[in-house]
């Protein structure tokens, strides 16, 4: 099949309208659920989630901490549903994350969660799954079916959903408003598939790499890399760029593929000075970005083509990320919607 | 210089006489610190903490979280230290787990929290540091000077801690007293040595590997890992069990290499279908544990020669892991007590 006619090429491409409906529709389940947190007085934030799911909870954990000034706590879900000891939350929201919304694990936080008479809700493309059903209020994601077993409209999406949380619990219009401009730049951003298809047979033997973010783009760093495990089966493992230093660094040397997630914002300085610190070790450095300065100090520039506030730029990196993992599945000759081993539904407990 | 020489060799060796003092010397300052958890009503924790630190950080959310029902966050600094957008806390415990306390980034979250009034604390080796300065109780590792850049004492000395902190808090005196077992059974374990020793050439022209840990050992198979990274250069990733199914499992290959740390507990069932799962995909599964049928089953199985209940199984399975990333270290001719291109004081922003 050509890559063109796949699944994952159809629903990567289609993020920009899938966000576009999310943002036009979402907004009232968001603002019940705000008006909820409110009249709760919750002061920090649990979320249960897996794989993909997690991913966007790592984005919450900087959205809502920066602009909410929330803690986000990402749950241990083995305690709830094989150790058999639940949390005593305090007050909490809690917060499942899941595509499916089948995972008894996840569902498992949420039903502890309820019987503590703390307030719950779930981000999940299936408003009738076991975990919508544990939710008091469920933020339905809309994006239509996903076929490809790698997540990509769904992870979007759900950070929508959490843009959405963290704009409306402010009462900001206009960080609203900036939201707005996501599907825009989206749709902008997936003009870069013809250059990350040229780009990418120069990894076709790559064995693995690491993948950098820090702050808002942390959760990219996780997405991108849990992309390219998925669809290449290459070993991809993501770092904050503070916590690569803490010791992993000494895995470096001549030629190592480094990729470096740095949109424009408040990050640019530290990751201009990472970036400088892994090409003194003679490694690759594959840089995602909007600055000249990083791209020119790259050993291969990869400029994005839209830019967004630092706080939204999740959404157009983690795009450029997931047409890297495609294309490069594809000059291996891997079938994108259907990696060996894995299934859409995973259930853990 | 002979292994045998090497601070590193010492410094693992020691660790069963460094946790006997540290647990002799330490009740009454966590006796303090749990006197004022109790009278401010803690009702969650936030963790700060990088590398090897992060790893104990781990260990307290499974430790706390089934003992004594408290959520734990891991923290992120760089809302402190890059973005200046300080998290409001709620009634946390806010503590720091640092073996040098020299790190700006999780400095800034103590300070952050003591501005607020929170309660906070610090698990440091060094009680002089800005990060003991910055927190209300200070609980002392104690261990001496660790000269090998990679952390291995005052990682088993940070999770004493925290086991202490847990028993004393829910005023637990059984298991306290298994507590005061864990010295004995790391020198049981250490007896490895020589069969450590032997196994490691196999792993010689290893490339990647993953490491898989859940629950209480989650914490574990980080550790493990980063021992791996940083004294081996090998790719080494960590995993749950759960989240490798969510997607990675697409990596494994035939011979793919899969450390699985699994002493006898509540997960021995999960572990065992999973390492069937492993199995069934024709990969190398080691496996750390001390239950027959978990060890029959697998390619190369490594014998723990001390059991100990499973929330203080994280002592022993590390200190095989901490000889084993040594030993292969050792036989790729590298120095243990400097790996290359890092330092033993990491100071991130």
């Amino acid at each position: 099949m050509r890559l063109i006619e796949t699944n994952l090429f159809r629903e990567i491409h289609e993020q920009d309208v899938v966000i576009g409906r999310f943002l036009n529709d979402a907004a009232p389940a968001v603002e019940k659920l705000v008006a909820a947190m409110r009249s709760q007085g919750v002061d920090h934030v649990v979320i249960a989630a897996r794989g993909t799911s997690d991913n966007a909870a790592r984005y919450a954990q900087y959205v809502l901490g920066a602009f909410n000034g929330l803690q986000v706590a990402l749950a241990t879900p083995s305690l709830f549903s094989l150790y058999d000891r639940p949390i005593t939350f305090g007050n909490a929201l809690v917060l499942g994350i899941s595509q499916s919304g089948q995972s008894p694990d996840i569902v498992s936080v949420l039903a502890a969660a309820q019987a503590q008479g703390k307030l719950t809700a779930a981000i999940t493309n299936n408003p009738t799954s076991p975990l919508a059903q544990q939710a008091d209020h469920v933020i339905a994601l809309q994006t239509g079916d996903e076929k490809a077993v790698a997540a990509t409209k769904t992870y979007t999406t759900s950070l929508a959903a959490i843009a959405l949380l963290s704009a409306t619990l402010a009462n900001d219009d206009a960080r609203l408003a900036e939201l707005h401009t996501v599907p825009a730049a989206i749709t902008q951003t997936l003009t870069l598939n013809d250059t990350i298809g040229t780009l990418a047979p120069r990894y076709r033997y790559m064995q693995h790499c690491v993948v950098i973010g820090r702050g808002f783009n942390y959760a990219t760093a996780f997405e991108m890399a849990l992309k390219m495990k998925e669809l290449s089966y290459s070993i991809v493992e993501p770092y904050s760029s503070a916590d690569f230093l803490h010791g992993p660094f000494a895995i470096l040397n001549e030629g190592f593929p480094v990729f470096i997630i740095a949109p424009n914002g408040q990050l640019t300085d530290e990751l201009a000075t990472f970036a400088a610190q892994v090409g003194a070790r003679s490694a690759e450095t594959i840089v995602i970005s909007d600055v000249a300065a990083l791209l020119d100090a790259a050993t291969i520039p990869l400029k994005l083509s839209a830019s967004l506030p630092e706080w939204l730029s999740p959404f157009t990196t983690i795009v450029a990320g997931q047409l890297f993992a495609m294309h490069l599945a594809d000059v291996r000759g891997f079938d994108v919607d259907a990696p060996r081993a894995i299934r859409k539904v995973t259930e853990t407990n």
